[in-house]
C-alpha cells in the first residue's frame, strides 16, 4: 500500500520513558523509580482535582460536553478574554496541529529556533512543510528576522520560554520582533511554561490578551500539563481572534476532551495557591541545580521553566550519562537527539532532587 | 488572514447536545433530563471501572504512558493479534483521521454510503478528498462496485454495523466485495457497533483477525464509547497489518489518550459480563421501540445498534418533533441534517423508554 508521500522520512516524537516501562525493562520497584523526565509538577495533583475526579467517575459512559462551556468560560475569566477567543486541546500540542494544518501545505515555510520543541518540526513536516531554522540553539530574534525577511514564512513558533532548553525572551523583544511580521504569518507563542517565567521575572511576561489584541495574527498556547499538574489529562488551550480560533474549530475533531480532563482542568483553575505554592518551590529547588552544576564545572543555562539544561564537555557522553541513570531508576531526558551533549533534567521536589544528586555523583564516579 | 483553501467551506460535526447545554437553555432540572442521542450504553459505566479511576486520580500530574503497553496487549489477547497489529485512538474517531490523513490528499476520492458517520466526510474534505457516495442512503454493495470501477477510491468507509441508520451488511457480502478491491486501497470498516450486530445475528459478525489477515488493506476499527460504556474517556482503537499501523504513528500526536482513559478502558475490558447483560437488555428493550413504531404506524430501520432510525411521513417533521421533545428534556437525534425526515432514538433503560414513549406520546398530540 502506498501512503502520502510526505510521511516517508518522517520520525516518532519520542516521548519522555514512562515510570512502568523503567519497571518492565530493569525490574525495578516502581517506588524506586523517580522520572525527572517530562517536566511534570513534581508536588502532584491537587487534591481538590483528585476529589473531582473521583465523584465524576460514575458518569463515564456518557460523551463530554462538546461546547466546553465551563472549561472556556473558566479560562475566558481568568485572562479577561472571550470565549470566542478559546479552543481547548488535547494538550496545547493539539493546537499546534490545528495551527499547521490551518496554514501549511506542501511547500509552506515554517520557522523556529533550532533547539525547541520536537513537535513544531514534526506536525510542519506531516504536511510537507519546509522547516527553517536559526543557527542559534537558543532563540535569537535577530536570526529569526533575517530569515524571515529571506524566506518569509506562513508560521512562526516561539517557545517562551523555551522547551527542551529553558531561556526566555523578552516581551519587549518580542513585541518589536513581531510588529516586523506579516499579518499573514500564523505568529504561535508557546507559553506552556510562561507561569514559570512571570513568576520569576515580570519582563517575561506575555499577556494573552495584551498580544492576540495587539497581533490579530498571533496565537497564545498555554496547558494545563505542567504548572497545574495535570499531564495525565491531556488539556491545553489556544487564545486568538475569532476569526483564527473558528477556523481551528473546523478542523478539531468532536470530543477531543474527556469529560474528567474537563473538569479537573476546571477544578485546577480553582486552586491558584496549590499552583503558586509549586512554582516557588520550583525555584528555591532550582537553585540547588545550579549549585550542582558550579561545584561540578558544568556549564548550565539559566532556566526560566521547571527543568535545568546541563552541557557536558567531551569527557563525559550525555547519551551514556542518561542511560546510567535509567539503570539506577532515575529517568531524566538526554538531548543528543537535539544534537546536544546535554541532559534536560526536571526540578522534582527537594527528595527526588536529592537522590538525583546522590545518583548522578555515582555516575560520575563510574564514568571517571 | 489566509487559511488554507479547503477549509473554506467545512462545516463542522453537530454532535448530541449534552445535558448540561439542556439544563442551561431550558432551565430544566438535570435530573429530569434524559438524553438519548448519542448511543451512549446507558446502564452507566461498569462499577469496576468507576473504582479504578478513583485509584488513580492522585497520579494525575505525571503524563500517560505513551506505549500504551497494557491496553495494546489486552486488545490484542482479546482478539488474538499482536499489540503490533493495534493502535489506540482518542475515539476511534481519531482513527478515522490517520486514515484520512495517511492515505488523502487534494483530489483523492473517498467512497462511502450516502446516509452514515458524519466524520468520514469531514475528515477528507478537510484534507480536500473528493467524497463519492452511493445513491442509496442504507449501504449498497453493488452500488458501491460499481462507483468504485467508475471512480476508483483511495480510501472505502464500510460502517458494519451503519450509524446512523442501524442497517447491517452480512459478513460474506462484505467479503466478496473486499475481494474486488485493488490492494492501494485503504479499506476502513468501522465496527464501532459490532458487538451490538454480532451478538443479534452472528452472520453480521466481522472477526477482525481474520479481516486483516485476509485483505491486507484493510483496517478494522472499535470503540469503547459504545457497548464498553466509555463515551466520556474516548478510546477507541484500530487494527490492521503492521505496516499501516506503523504508518499511523507517524501521523499520531504523542499522549492522545489519558491516563484514566487507559486504565478504564483495559478494566473495561475485564468486565465482559457486564457489556454482554448491557446488550441482551438492549435488545429487550428495542423490542418496545419496534413495537411502539408498529402501533403508531412509524416505519424504522431494523436495527443492529443500541438505537433505532424512525422515519415519518410527511404529516410529522422529524425537526420539530425533536425540538419538542428537547423542551421537555428529552435529547433524541433529528436526521434531517442527513436529509431525512426520521428520528434516532439511542435505547435506553427500561424507564428511560417508558419515558420517550410517554413524551412522544404527548408531542404527536400536541402535533395533531
Amino acid at each position: 500500500m502506498k501512503f502520502n508521500k510526505v510521511l516517508k522520512n518522517l520520525s516518532t516524537y519520542e516521548a519522555g520513558k514512562p515510570i512502568e516501562l523503567v519497571v518492565r525493562e530493569y525490574g525495578i520497584d516502581p517506588k524506586e523509580v523517580v522520572k525527572l523526565a517530562s517536566n511534570e509538577n513534581p508536588y502532584g495533583t491537587s487534591p481538590k482535582v483528585v476529589k473531582k475526579i473521583s465523584s465524576l467517575a460514575k458518569n463515564m459512559y456518557l460523551y463530554p460536553d462538546d461546547s466546553m462551556f465551563e472549561l472556556k468560560e473558566a479560562l475566558a475569566n481568568k485572562f479577561q478574554l472571550d470565549s470566542k477567543n478559546v479552543i481547548i486541546g488535547s494538550g496545547s500540542d493539539q493546537i499546534l496541529e490545528f495551527c499547521i494544518h490551518a496554514k501549511c501545505k506542501t511547500g509552506s515555510n515554517v520557522l523556529m529556533a533550532k533547539t525547541t520543541f520536537a513537535m513544531y518540526e514534526i506536525y510542519a513536516k506531516q504536511v510537507g512543510a519546509k522547516i527553517i531554522k536559526t543557527k542559534s540553539s537558543q532563540h535569537n530574534l535577530k536570526e529569526f528576522s533575517k530569515l524571515y525577511k529571506k524566506h518569509g514564512a506562513d508560521v512562526i513558533f516561539l517557545c517562551i520560554p523555551n522547551n527542551p532548553l529553558g531561556e526566555c525572551l523578552d516581551k519587549k523583544d518580542v513585541y518589536k520582533f513581531l510588529e516586523s511580521i506579516d499579518k499573514n504569518t500564523l505568529i504561535v507563542v508557546d507559553g506552556a511554561y510562561q507561569e514559570y517565567a512571570s513568576f520569576k521575572d515580570e519582563s517575561k511576561k506575555i499577556c494573552p490578551k495584551d498580544l492576540i489584541n495587539t497581533f490579530p495574527n498571533a496565537v497564545y498556547l498555554g496547558t494545563f500539563s505542567k504548572a497545574y499538574a495535570l499531564g495525565g489529562m491531556r488539556v491545553g488551550y489556544g487564545f486568538a481572534q475569532e476569526k483564527i480560533i473558528s477556523t481551528f474549530y473546523k478542523i478539531r475533531a468532536p470530543f477531543n476532551i474527556t469529560t474528567l480532563s474537563l473538569a479537573a482542568a476546571i477544578e485546577a483553575l480553582k486552586d491558584e495557591d496549590f499552583v503558586q505554592d509549586c512554582i516557588a518551590k520550583n525555584f528555591e529547588e532550582m537553585k540547588r541545580y545550579e549549585d550542582y552544576a558550579n561545584q561540578k564545572g558544568f556549564e548550565y543555562i539559566p532556566s526560566y521553566t521547571n527543568f535545568i539544561t546541563i552541557r557536558f564537555e567531551e569527557n563525559l557522553v550525555s547519551k551514556v550519562v542518561a542511560q546510567k541513570l535509567l539503570e539506577k531508576g532515575m529517568i531524566i531526558r538526554d538531548l543528543t537527539g537535539y544534537g546536544m551533549n546535554a541532559i534536560r533534567i526536571t526540578i522534582g521536589t527537594n527528595e527526588q532532587n536529592t537522590k538525583l544528586f546522590t545518583l548522578l555523583d555515582e555516575v560520575l564516579e563510574e564514568l571517571k
